[in-house]
């Protein structure tokens, strides 16, 4: 026996015992060990690879007992010959000839069927030192004791038993109570267990829906931007698709839904822009369901992320007509491992559903189906939603400071958006394509939203930058190289201070001008922030009327330049800028000679 | 709060503080203990509930932790005013009007989309006492052990690091590995990663293939009788299908295959009839796909259970062109709750089919991959599949001695086949579907094959019984069950002794007849028995040549009956019968007079 095969990492998750079953196992069936070998004694073995010997004497009553490995009196311990071995033939493999596979394969596949809605796929994530991702969940996110605890239980006998039966197309009981009073009671929907149908996730939903409702005979509303997947779903299906736009309050719901045999909504956080749809639009889209006549899916995505405020009931447990087909996923923090979701609609629909469901995979697998039913029944799942809730809550607003606190960057983000992603908009002259490509060669992902849009053309000049996939430390060193990238593209484009209009302030002049003035900037989320610079020295700076956001600090002038440090804000650094007088503005260069940022400034008269 | 809500279950697999805890989330969740009320302490609900203290001290402390309840110092325990709370809206329940719902529903479901092939459903067999069912297994087969180990390390930390950040469409890359070099090995099966797909099993990876292969341009090759699950697909997808015969080689392959495009094959045990395929057969297969230009799915179902002989290599390992798409599963003794299955095929196919598992449902859940990467390369799968292969070959062989024993029983089933079924021949006046009925409102469930014929008509009159999900000790009484009931149905049709035609021996003739005679039966299963009845009251019995199996006992005859008691067969238990002579036949009556069997005779002739 090759000893070197065993090689043992004392590093390793796996204990000693199961790495060297591990290695045992892999030489016997690979054939490194052919049957027959003699395999070195229990002590000799546990020498070579300096571990206890009752480890390796474990290790070879386990292999016994398997069939693996057998013993003869007084000769010692050999490779089993009665093991199934590795066949012989070949089979085509990696080096078959592509051209001869290409003249076979050519014209067999139906590419009509093959998605092609989803061009542009992101790049894996986690490679990236700061992932501005949504819907990625950071591995620090996952709770693993409580799903080690639940996961246990799944196995214990009894529950084996009754997941290992299963009869091939109901969905495990105990996951479906779960289902019905810890999560559809919070969204204020009563719903019976023939009226809930488990999935693998919301993908896995939205496609059984579209080939049940969607055809070329049917017009479905969707929201635009909003949710390219569904779209993709609903051209497969080659259904009309009636774009409608998408304000502050999410879906615009008017007469233009007229036609529409299904509409596609995404109220608790509208994908892609994050806004919340209030009570009185979801009313109205139901009326406007009534009233002409078609039925509605509502995605609530995300539902759970509403740390800003209470959530809005679902459209669901409005809908006294059964006309909402509502779908939702256990946080995507549990995905990609995970990954279930539910759909729940009139029990009719549910077993037409159930039906389509069984063709495709039966039914989502039992034992995770178990696993969340004891991580709902036991609070699990609630308590990870409040930690998480927190922990995304302090990323977003540690991303909003940052973006806010690197100035000269021609970038806004609008203010009142929830959820785990800002809708970030950059100037029209600003080619964002090329911007996030750009980004991600220097290691910061940006989602880009073109893909949102059923016309590319009428995108919004915008990009998407997500907080559940990279850690709160990585945020402010992540937009710094965002801000530096952004000064580097646009540096032929920007004001130099050696070729300004206005008046360069200087000494003196710098010092009168500043001394009690009122400064008005407009933060990167479109806030007001007023700033008075005190004739003493400090100054006193708050956000506009609806926040109570204020900070102070020190000013100083010296012959060039203007210096400012606040005690909190811009993380309580200095920074000095030089200043230029034009008008009633006021612009700030950086020490390249470039500007980062302008405002307006009310002078201090002292004579009046 | 009301502590008739947390009733302990001494007897549940759930220790008594996940029980408290359950309880106690159950009680804040539905709102039986309002935001604001005051809990016991934790020594009076100690108390109350007869449990340690340290118990229910360690309940609170999670809930605490949680927040789901707070402590008011010197006022006590209360349940948290912050939780979210069940919503108050209600959406339709079960209770909604049922008539308003169908008014809004009609015509809205695509029910072309809706697959129709699967009319017969089983039901549900862990119901029934005596479940001869195929494909579904008893708990008792599940390596609960060895699981639970797996799973163990598939959640340690840097398990759940490496699964929990999958990019959303890579499968896991150790279940690739042990899926190469562990099972595809042993079929003889070189595949490079690039050419496996991991799918949440065969009825999943059909489903994708036939999205992929078949409309309804194209003409598939299936068995007749053949997999009506893929049949189902094919219709679906409009494809035009051609049913070609199942010889006892399996799939009859000639020039009818012509004009197929592709070719649905189950060589391992074709399904439903259990015979396999040889290699002369499958390489015959391969040259007809060549010569005809067609491709070939291979559905290696139960490519494992070959315990009679060594398996032949898959078609896929002598299939130098990259025609043949190879599906297998991870044993179905693992489904229902974990369900994992693969394709292999070349990397190209491979490629479109991961685009539309996207679709579909991204990937199996990666936790699950982990666990089977884990069972795979610990050996617990091979050892799993030796120790099943026993306990099936055992449960296989009990079933086949039991229908033999049951004399009088018009049924025959083929001697040759292997894996884990029984295809069941009744006579043709044998009305089959009504006796399936009957024998499940008998408790034993059988199952019909006319779902496995396109034309439901040319079914064979036969049943298949299976052995997976019935323990060794069930299958006598269940066959005994079985014998009695057909006993009964027949028993209008059958020679009674009271209008047989030949002649009754009794007393001195019967001792005469039977004293030296050579008696040759017919097996249930096809097989000849020979019987030799010694002067000395002695017999011995052999099997035909094929078989070694061969049994002695002894013999007597009174007045009216013929008695004999085998030291092995039949259970070892003395059977009386009158005794008939018909020509060269005997036959044997029961003590209700009605005929059980018939053979052939020699009688011994003291003159020669």
């Amino acid at each position: 026996m090759r000893n070197a095969l065993i090689y043992l990492d004392r590093d390793s998750d796996l204990n000693l015992q199961t790495q060297i079953r591990q290695k045992m196992v892999d030489g016997i069936a690979s054939g490194a060990f052919p049957p027959g070998t003699r395999l070195p004694s229990s002590r000799k073995l546990a020498e070579q690879l300096d571990v206890s010997r009752n480890t390796v004497v474990a290790v070879y009553q386990e292999l016994l007992a398997d069939g693996y490995i057998i013993s003869r009196q007084r000769s010692g311990i050999f490779v089993s010959d009665t093991l199934p071995r590795a066949g012989t033939g070949s089979g085509a493999s990696d080096e078959t000839d592509e051209t001869a596979q290409l003249l076979i394969w050519r014209n067999r596949i139906k590419h009509d069927r093959i998605p092609k809605s989803d061009a542009y796929e992101l790049p894996n994530w986690s490679n990236y030192p700061f992932p501005f991702i949504d819907g990625k969940f950071d591995s620090s996110l996952f709770p693993l004791a409580e799903w080690r605890e639940a996961s246990k239980l799944a196995l214990s006998v009894g529950s084996v038993e009754e997941w290992s039966t299963g009869d091939g197309e109901a969905d495990d009981p105990m996951l479906i109570h779960e289902i019905r009073t810890k999560f559809l009671t919070r969204r204020g929907i009563n719903a019976g267990p023939n009226e809930v149908l488990v999935t693998l996730g919301t993908q896995n939903s939205l496609f059984m829906i579209s080939q049940l409702l969607a055809d070329r005979s049917v017009t479905v509303g969707m929201e635009e931007p909003g949710n390219f997947r569904m779209r993709g779903l609903l051209e497969d299906r080659h259904a009309r698709v009636h774009a409608q736009e998408v304000d502050e309050q999410g879906l615009v719901v008017d007469d233009r839904l007229k036609g529409c045999g299904l509409v596609y909504v995404t109220p608790s956080h509208q994908v892609p822009t994050a806004v919340a749809m209030p009570a009185e639009r979801r009313r109205a889209l139901l009326d406007a369901a009534v009233k002409h006549d078609f039925l509605v899916v509502e995605d609530d995505y995300e539902c759970e992320l509403n740390y800003e405020r209470q959530p809005e009931p679902a459209i669901r447990s409005m809908d006294g007509a059964g006309r909402v087909i509502y779908v939702a996923e256990l946080a995507k923090v549990l995905a990609p491992g995970i990954r279930l979701g539910f759909i729940v609609a009139n029990a009719v629909f549910i077993r037409q559903l159930r039906k389509l469901r069984r063709t495709l995979f039966s039914h989502p697998p039992l034992n995770n189906q178990r696993v969340a039913a004891y991580f709902l029944s036991l609070g699990y799942y609630d308590a990870m939603m409040m930690r998480l809730g927190k922990v995304l809550r302090g990323r977003r607003l540690e991303l909003r400071d940052a973006l806010s606190n690197m100035r000269g960057v021609p970038l806004r983000i609008s203010p009142e958006v929830g959820g785990t992603t800002y809708w970030v908009k950059a100037p029209k002259q600003f080619n964002v394509d090329y911007f996030v490509q750009e980004a991600a060669q220097h290691g910061v992902l940006l989602e880009p939203v073109a893909r949102y849009y059923s016309d590319a053309n009428r995108a919004e000049n915008c990009f998407r930058m997500g907080v559940t996939s990279i850690p709160q430390d990585k945020i402010v060193p992540g937009v710094k190289r965002l801000v530096e990238l952004i000064r580097y593209i646009v540096r032929g484009q920007v004001e130099h201070l050696d070729s300004v209009t206005g008046q360069w302030l200087r000494g003196a002049s710098l010092q009168a001008t500043m001394s009690g003035a009122t400064i008005y900037y407009e933060e990167v989320y479109g806030t007001l922030c007023t700033i008075k610079l005190h004739v003493d020295g400090t100054m006193t700076g708050h956000m506009s009327p609806d926040s109570d956001d204020q900070d102070s600090g020190t000013w100083r002038v010296d012959e060039e330049r203007f210096y400012r440090r606040w005690s909190r804000w811009n993380y309580a650094t200095e920074s000095a800028y030089f200043i230029v007088l034009d008008g009633d503005r006021i612009k700030y260069f950086n020490k390249d000679r470039q500007i980062v940022d302008s405002a307006q400034i009310k002078i201090h008269d002292p004579e009046n």
